[in-house]
């Protein structure tokens, strides 16, 4: 059966979308419904791997308890490339939350995520954030822009 | 058709297999030789994103001059996923260098590297590597063990 890449291009956009939506709404349990069981991530922050989605829940639980007041992820851009149940799909996003004063904290971050396609359904199996950092402080330089 | 998936595996093992090898020896066109030429690549340092060959083969040419003595990577396991004629896999490698006294100098970084078969030969489409970061400091934590 062939794989009807736009179909699937846009099943992967709308997956993204609920995520980022689930995300900024601080829900969890919509945020997690958009992970393979066997999830394995590499997060920017805290830890060099997270594995499996009681692991990784913990995880955005912390995330989610950290940002003050709303979250923010805009991605403005995103390269999506379908091969059969399988995609992989990378982007720059702004990310950050509001303060206690309402102003947005954000910086640029890349995202790397890995889908299956399982019972018809994508689901993120992989992925991986990160900001680069300058060798010479060994801190993150969250100041870049696109 | 349908996908070998030992031997597409065994294919992308021997691709970032020589990847290593080349870097480990600040091998240049050894290592632009297995990336794609519209490579998208998240480098740990320096900047958000490095697009094509020209512009990253710039960055590892910095990298290399960057390591002191030997560079050093090792990857103790892969996880890949193959589809189609395209694929995805996630490690965890040991990188660093020798210091001008010979000492090793390592650290542990989560790698993602996606790739692409083109004209039956795998090349690496998009690379995201990194190291994650203490929100409380925004320093990189490069003392984290897997």
């Amino acid at each position: 059966m062939g794989v009807d890449v736009q179909t699937e291009d846009s099943a992967i956009r709308a997956l993204v979308g609920r995520w980022v939506e689930a995300a900024c709404a601080k829900d969890l349990d919509g945020v997690m419904a958009c992970y393979a069981p066997e999830v394995v991530a590499f997060d920017a922050i805290a830890a060099l791997r997270f594995e499996g989605t009681e692991a990784y829940r913990k995880h955005w639980e912390y995330c989610m308890g950290f940002a003050e007041g709303e979250m923010i992820m805009r991605i403005p851009d995103m390269d999506i490339t379908v091969g059969g149940d399988i995609a992989f799909c990378h982007y720059l996003a702004n990310c950050g939350c509001t303060d206690t004063a309402g102003n947005e904290r954000t910086g640029w971050m890349r995202g790397t995520v890995c889908l299956r396609r399982i019972d018809g359904r994508w689901l993120i199996d992989h992925e991986h954030y990160s900001v680069p950092f300058d060798p010479e402080t060994m801190k993150v330089m969250t100041e870049l822009q696109p």
